[in-house]
This record gives structure tokens, sequence and C-alpha cells, in this order.
């Protein structure tokens, strides 16, 4: 059997790659999407934005560039974006992912912020995809911010759009971050809102509930980080705060990234480079509640479609596991 | 093997008799839901305050007494409550629940609104739980607004309380009244919000998702209706437009009341007169979203513990169907 | 020439008297209004109803009695109403009013709260109006709770009023209490609002800047408290704190009660009482903000008429200085 | 005496030129605001971006493009900014402006949009004021869409700006738009609170109720516009539809712009270019109200200091009007 990477490494089909731009705010599961497609044959990577997130921005350039370092891709160009929300108030850093939100990493030989571009996230973004009109996929992990002020900038930015893949929003009340809220969505509701209302490109979302009731077991991820390569060390790493944390029980229940085998960031990742990756999903309207006193920042998903919206969002809701599990190993090698 | 009703029929225990209070709505599920209370020989219903709702006070009022009359039991208090929400524009009125929400039911002979009593309800509840502190369950099945009032008058009426059973509030962001939120909490969000800070009482919420998945089956259905009865006769003819509605897809998604057999009302009922009715719950403290575009009226589940509120709520989660099926079948003999 | 005084006072004209029920919340201001009324030939009070407000209901319904004591008017029925917000938070004490609202005043002597009526503000302030349909004034000068929770009980009330004097609200955006807002309508925004909508009877504001722009002298105020009698003696106790205060520069701009000599509870009663007293007014549209994060609590006045409100209130803008004046030194004789 | 026009002159002090951007939306007001700047001899316009408001983006560009054209300066840079508030809905276009927000002026020889700058309005200004650090003062007559977006591609911005002029918000309760709230900050009540938020150099406000309590005569008009100059009679007849409607009651309540010898765009110029200009003035900190049912949109003025805003705007409130009647006759010259 063909698999896609077959597909792609052939000369005749080397034209076809998949020309992603990736929105991060680097912490350990963005690290891990980004490293899969950093692996993938079929993927060339045009440019990878940065926004703040769950660490200050100056941290989310720094884990980029090591994450580039150690799989050998620092000529992909890593820009600065917003390094602050909209409106939000800054939200509060998440400890257990360690004060960089990597685990507390430090590479002695770390690369220098110097090799971060001079020009501006939001700018380039728009540049790159007005260079390559229809042919790219934006894969944001992040707030949104970047996207918001990007679409602000050049209204026709979505259309322009192959597909953009999104990581946040919750769609039952109970959220990952606060009562009825996911991280991303909260730490800049306004920059979801804009997105999800200005970007008319089709829209796959990951909402935090995806990766509740599709992960991977410990004992694959036992079995992922012992390979011995330098890669796998290197998430080994960055991971093992998290999984310290991820033992305890308090923790289990309120943080997005402790469940590292099943983050979302893969997912969407893995929804962009594979196509038949996502199994099941919903074509609905969506929007993000502004006003709550307790719901601020929630994603309202209209299944009785009471509101109106023309453009729909895909909803992922199941994927194809296998696929994720050599994906991942595929990552590390 | 004793049940309730045996302990409850025997002379020595007869003080036992559980006092329940009822603020209803009366469409076609609050009636079954009073049926099932009027039938069970453990309750002695000490009055029945009404409430605005699915539809005007004036058809509440005249649909408690139709029930009353066919159950022979015009003897018990009825009280008119509150005509208008505090401060929520009115709610449509479902149409498939008939122009009275009691399926066009016409009784020629139907009892005469005479028979409510002059004094207000809210004054009338208040009155009643202090004639019996302690000792009465009250089982709210409509929008909240005499209840909050009730509170507002007198501050310590919840702490007489034995116990609240509520129906109204949804626990997933989907809800069945519009998007994100269920009927009763919707109709009056500020009362379901006083209602839910103030009621310091053990306090039972059966929340919209109950219903949908705890439901009893068509066939269980007509067998019930198909008895023999003047009050099997009576919730058939209350019930059959409703129930070509339920046929119809679209109403299915839409709408509380449609699925008739697995009210949550009845389900309120049936908690507050049998202990082990409830097989599932959730103790979490719950409040009421006022503020949100989408989300205002909807119930927050604070899972997290993030509201710092020590007055938790009793969210049912699971119920005993047979007992359930036993209640009806004997509500209607 | 004949003042109002004069015919009320002669015989033929004895059944015109003004009924008129209070409900306050009584620290000074209110004591002092009441004080008016009290000694006007030409005024009943049916009752007086307590609400919560700058001071606990205990406290108010002592410094109540105390002023009827003082008055020797301890016949007028005192009723218990609310004693806290439908929703609102509990705002804190003024202190420049003293812990009880009544500038620290201590009667070894006070009246006990057993002179308090049984029956609650509420209910009876509904049954005094309907006792005397088309014939009583209502003057609020407390947050306006036991108001909306009356037109709850009892929708046709405000048809039954002769007319309704509230103070309270803002007109500019500053606020007396916090940035926006006056302290009635923001210690219970939604009661407010409830009135504002509910309240059909003609209704007359007096709003927070009426006493800014209309205020009577300091010298004035001396020679008023310097009269040798038992009332002015008390009155000159109650306000020595607050006067005391209204000298401090940062008072003088934050709080309601500290520009004594003009505060808007006096006006609100003369203005129920003195037909000509209002010298200058506004009808229009008025309603208040609720969900504003810096403006919930605020008054609304529609003055282009954007609203499609029908019912409208009159703002007063302007008072006969000079009759005020009478009625004060009359008040104290 | 010698005037700051003499001053500039003088080739010694050449250097002292006040450098300008602007910001507008332009119509009737901007227009003539910017024939005020285009003028004054001291002054150096490095740039004007443009932004949706009154009258579509593109007719902004056009009516910028026809002033300077009749100005004689097309040399100055016209960049395209912001076509649509961040999340505000579009406020409808004020008829008595005109289709085109200029008196439905055409002109069969207006200047191309190809005279428009390819660079990004927003970039633009960055690059300006990055250009021209601590020298340049920006006048911002439109949403403040452009300024916002601006400062979140680079928060730095506002530290390198000499000062800020906003036209915009309100002071007392009324606005001029809809209940509440003012044109400008209503048309993106976002953008304005993060410009007010973030925009830490000096920042100047000409709010509303400032064009109303310091007009110029009618009589003045009239003087003004029958000057026989190419630009007097350009501006009489972008004005004519405007001050047709003028005289019509209603419109004198109802909008900005009818009021034109009173425009606030135009005393933002004038307090920009002209130091002694402003002769009343509070230093406050201010916001906006985002969340409000009738007051989103509204600026929040915190004469209390209740907000703890370190920051403090300069709240214009009267102005020389005899230096306004100067600048204005020049500007036609």
């Amino acid at each position: 059997m063909q698999t896609p990477a077959d597909i792609c490494q052939s000369p005749l089909t080397s034209m076809k790659k998949k020309k992603l731009i990736f929105d991060l705010n680097t912490g350990v599961a963005d690290a891990q999407a980004l490293m899969v497609a950093l692996a993938a044959p079929c993927v060339e990577i045009l440019g990878i934005t940065c926004c703040f997130g769950n660490t200050p921005l100056e941290s989310v350039l720094k884990n980029t560039l090591c994450v580039l370092k150690v799989c050998k891709k620092l000529e992909i160009p890593v820009y600065q974006g917003c390094s602050q929300p909209l409106l939000a108030k800054k939200c509060q850093v998440e400890d257990c992912l360690g004060k960089d939100a990597l685990g507390d990493f430090s590479d002695p030989e770390s690369p220098s912020l110097d090799l971060v571009q001079k020009e501006n996230g939001v700018t380039a973004l728009i540049k790159m995809v007005n260079q390559n009109p229809g042919e790219v996929s934006l894969v944001a992990t992040a707030p949104l911010t970047n996207l918001a002020v990007a679409v602000q900038l050049d209204p026709s930015l979505s259309k322009k759009l192959k597909a953009l893949y999104i990581v946040g929003g919750n769609t039952d009340s109970s959220g990952n971050s606060t009562v009825c809220r996911e991280f991303n969505f909260m730490a800049d509701p306004e920059a979801a809102r804009i997105v999800l209302d200005c970007y008319t490109c089709p829209t796959y979302i990951a909402p935090w509930e995806l990766s509740c009731s599709n992960s991977l077991s410990w004992s694959f991820c036992e079995q992922l980080l012992s390979q011995n390569t330098e890669k796998a060390s290197f998430l080994k790493k960055i991971s093992s705060l998290l999984m310290k944390k991820a033992q305890s029980p308090e923790c289990q229940k309120e943080l997005t990234a402790v469940k590292m085998f099943s983050s979302c960031d893969s997912y969407a990742v893995a929804a962009a480079i594979e196509d038949m990756f996502v199994t099941e999903s919903e074509e609905v309207a969506v929007t993000v509640e502004l006003e709550g006193t307790y719901t601020r920042g929630m994603m309202v998903v209209d299944c009785m479609e009471l509101l109106n919206k023309k453009q729909k969002a895909i909803l992922i809701k199941k994927v194809d596991l296998e696929k994720l599990k050599n994906l991942f190993l595929n990552s590390l090698k």
C-alpha cells in the first residue's frame, strides 16, 4: 500500500507538497505538533508566526527556535507577532508547563533571538499567503490575535487561504481553563470572535473535548519517548515536568497541556497534513460569547441554526489514532 | 418486600406523609407530573402555586384546575402567582403544546377560576412553609419567579424547606430553547439566579439533558395511555397534539415538552416522593449566566470549583426508570 | 395670600389631605424629608415601608422610629420591607453618615423594634394602595427593591397610585457613588429598571444632579438648626457628623448625603406635597443600564427618543427654593 | 506681535515645523479640519491614513484626494487603512452628509484612486512615527480602528508619538449618535478602548460636547464661505447640503456634523497646531464602556478616580474661538 508519504516522495508529485504556515505559542504541545509537521515529507512550512500565550512572546520565540534547532530546520523563518491580546487581560501561566512553558528546558547553546525575522509576524503572514494564493493551510495553536489583526489589515486574506486549522474552544460547558472556557479562546475572546466571523475559508476546529475523547495511552507514550534519538530525548526532556504533574489527580482535570499525548495541537496538524485523519466531524456555525460574566470566551455552537450564520466551521469529533501514532513515531526518528 | 407506599398506608406511619408544595406552569408535562403526585399514597399536597410560563397565567390556573378535577382533588388550594418574569421579555409559546399549553384541550364543564384562592401565591407559599417548618418539599417545574419573589419577602424561607426540586437548566451548551439555554431558566434568568444563590436547603436539579438520556419508550407510552380510565383518557387527549408533533423530526430537537415520556417535570416529582429514585447525581455549585449575548439564562456548572460557592446543588444524572413506570401506571389508575 | 397650608387647615377642605406612603432607607436625608412631611398640615402619611440601603434594614427601622418619636407620630405604622437587593451585591456603607446612617445617633430611650408592624412592608404597601385607589402618592427615597417586588406581586398596583416620586439616578455620566452611577439605582439596578419600566402612574424623578444645581446656603442651614426646638436639636445632632465631613473637600464631591441642605429626598417630598414646587422639568423616557462594566446602574435618559418607550418619566430640573426653605423651617417648629 | 506663523516662517526656526499625521474618515468636518492644517505655515503633514467611518473607505480615500487637489497638496501621501471596525456592526451613514459624506460633491476631474499609496495605512503609520520618534502629533478624527491595530502591531508606537489628538467620546450621557454615545467611539468601541488604554503619549480628547459649548456663529460662517477663492467655493459646495439640513430642527439635535462651524475635527487640529488654543481642560482617566445594552461605546470619565488608572487624558473643555476664526479664514485663502 502506498502511503501519502510515498506519494509525496516520488519525484513526479513533489510539486504537491502541502504548504503550511504555523501560528504558535510554543509550549510543549505546540512543540510536539511542530515536530510532527517538520518530519512529514509532504509538508513545506513557509514560516512560523509567534503569538503570546501560555508564556510571554519572547519565550515563545526562543522555544520555537529550540524546536527548529533540534529538528535541524533553522532555515524556516520565525516571526514575532502580537505580544498581548486585543482587550483581554493577560492570563496566568500554567505552571505545570514550567516558567518557559517548555518544562523549564534550558539549553546553554540555544539559538539567539537574532535569528527571528525583522518583519512583523502579522504582515509576514499576509505576505506569505498573498504569494501563494489558494495553496496555504494555516495551523493556529495559539490565541488568535495574530489572525484577527491580519484580517483587519487585509480583509481578503481568508479567501486566499486553502484552509484554516484552529486549536481552541470547547463544546460542552465545563471548559479547561475556567468555568465554561478553553484557554486559547479565553486568552483573546475578541480575536477568536473576529476569526470565526471573518475567515471564510474552510475552517477546522479541534476543540478541547476532542483530546479528552481521543487520547493515546501512556504506554504508547513511554514507547515513543524511549526511542534512542536526539528528537526523542528533547521531547522527553521538555515534557518530563508535565508528565510528573499529569500524574497528580488535581492537575489532570485542570489543564489542557498535561494530557500531552492527546494534545489538540497535534490533532490540528495531523488534520492539516493527512486528509483522512478526521473520521468524524460536524459542520455547524460557531461563534464566541464576549459578554458573559461566566461565559466570556466560551465557544457557542449553533446546533439549532438559530444564529442565521452562513459560514459554518467543521468541528473535529473523531480522528484516526493509528495515523496519529505513525505521525508521532515518524516525528522523532 | 415493603414499598414506600405500603409503609405510608400503614396506620402507624400515616404521619410520615411527605408534604409537597407545587409551583407549576401547567402544560402537558406539569399535568403529568402533578397526576403522579396526586396518585401517590405517601404524599400530601399542601397547595399549588401557579406561575406564567409556556402559557399565560390564566391558562395555567385553568389547566391546573382541570387536572385536579379529573383527579377529583379540587380541594387542594390553587394560588395565583407571578404573571411575568422579573426582567426578561416574555417568551413565545411553544405551539406544539397548543394555545393553552394543554393540547388545545377544551372541557365545557371545566372548573371556574373562582376556585382559585384569593391569597397571592407567593405569600401563600411563605405561609404554608412557615406553618410546616422543615417538613415541606417544594417541586418547581416553572420559571422560578414565584420562588425568587418569595425569598425576597422572607429571606429565612429556604431554611425552613426540607428540600427543593427544580426542573430547569442545561449542562451542555446546546440548550433546548435557544442556543445554549433551557426554557425555564431562560424565561426568567434573574429568578433562576436568585433561587440558585439564595435557597440553602438541599436543592435537586433535573436539567434538560436528564430527560434526553433517561427516556421511556414510545411503546410503554402506548401501553400507559391505552388504560381504560378517565385519567388515562384525559392524559391521552391533552398529549395527542404533542405526540403528533413529536413525530416530526424538526420538533424533536427543538422543544422541551415534546418528549413527553421523558419529561423532567415527572422526574423531579419522582425524586421528591421516592428517595431511591435518583441513582446517580453530582453535588456541584451552579449559577446562571445573566449577561451573555448568546448565553444569558444558561446554567453554569462549576465542576472545577472556581466560583468559591459554598452552597452546592445536586444535579440528577440517572434515575430508576422502572420506578418511574410504576409511578406513571399508578397515576392513571 | 393664602398658602396651601391655610387651605388645608380650613374645615371645608380637610378632606383634601394628600395621602402619602413613604418607602425609606432612613439616614439623615430621609429623616429630614420625613420630618418635612410629618409637619405639613395637608399631608396624611398612611404608612412607612423600610428598605435596606446605606445601612442594614434593622437600623433603618430603628432610625425611622426615632424620627417618628421626636415628631410625636409613633402612631404611623412602620413596616419591614426587603433586607437585600434582588441581585446586586451589598454596597458599602457611607461612613460619613455614621455606622447607623444617622450620625451615630444614640438615644437611650429610643423606641423598641416591637413597634414595627408584623405585616411585611411589601404586602402592606399593596394593601394600603388598594384601599385608597387613585389617591396615594408614593415617595421612594431608598433603593427600589420594595417597589419592584410589590409590582411583581400585584401588576395592577401602579395604576392605582396617584403618583410616584423617586429619588435616584443621575443624568450626567459622573455619578455620585461610583463612576457613572448614583447610589439608590446602583444599590439595586434590577429593581430600578423594573420600577421605571412597570410603573405607569405619573412618575417624578429627583436625580442626583438636582441637588447639586439647586442647593440652599450653609448660612440658611445654620439659621435652621439653631431654632430652639426639640426637632431642630434632633436634626442638628444627627447631622453633625455629616456636616463635619461635608467641610472636608474630598467628601464634598463623593457622597450624596453630605450636601444635606440640598438633599434630593426632601425635594421629592416637597414635590409630592406642594404642586408648584417643581418649576422646571422634562418629560422623557428613562431606563437603567444593567449590563455595563462601568455603567451598570446608570440611568439612561432617552433624549433622542430612540428607545420607543411610551411611558415617560418627569425629570425634575429646577425647584422653588423659597418654598423649600419654608417647608424646612416649618418642619422643625 | 509675532504670531506662531511668523515664527515658523522665519528661516532660523524653520526646523520647528510641527509634524502631523492625520487619521481621517473624510466627510465635511474632516475636510475642513484638513484644510486648516494644510494652510498652516508651521505644519508639515507627513501622511494621511484613511479609515472607514460615516462613509465607506473608498469614498474616504476619494474625498481626501479631492481636498488635497483643491489645496494643491497632492504630494502628501494618502494611505488606505481599515475598512471595518474590529467587532462592531457597521453604522448607518448620516444622510445629511450626502451619500459620499461630502455633500454629494462630484468633481468630473476628481483625482484617481491610483494616487493612493500601495502600502497599508497602518504599517505606514508605524513607519512614519518610527522615522520621526518623539516629533509626530497624530490627529485622529475617525473611528480609532487604525490606531488600535497599529499599537497591536507595534506596542512601542505610542511612546514615540509627541501627542495624540482624538475627536470622539461624550462627557454627558446624552450622546450624539444614539442614546449615551458619540459616533466615532460607537463605530468601533473596542478600538476606542484599546487606544485610550494603550496610548501613553499625551492624549487630548475633543469630545462631542465641546462643539456644542464652543460654537461659532452662522454669520461668521457666511462671511467665511463668501470669500472669493477656490477653496472657499469648494467648502461652500461640500457643506451646502449639510447647512440646509442644519436649519431643520430635528437634524440639529441629532448629528455631529451638522453644526459645521463648531466641528470637533477642526478643534482637534487647532489644538495640535496652536499651543494656546485650548484655554480650559481637565486631566482625567477615561475609558470606554464595551458591554452595556444602552451604553456600549460611551466614554467613561473617571472624575472620582475610582478606576485606579495611571494614564490620564486631557479633555478639552474651552478653546480660543478668535484663534479658530483666524485659522478658518486663513485656511480658505
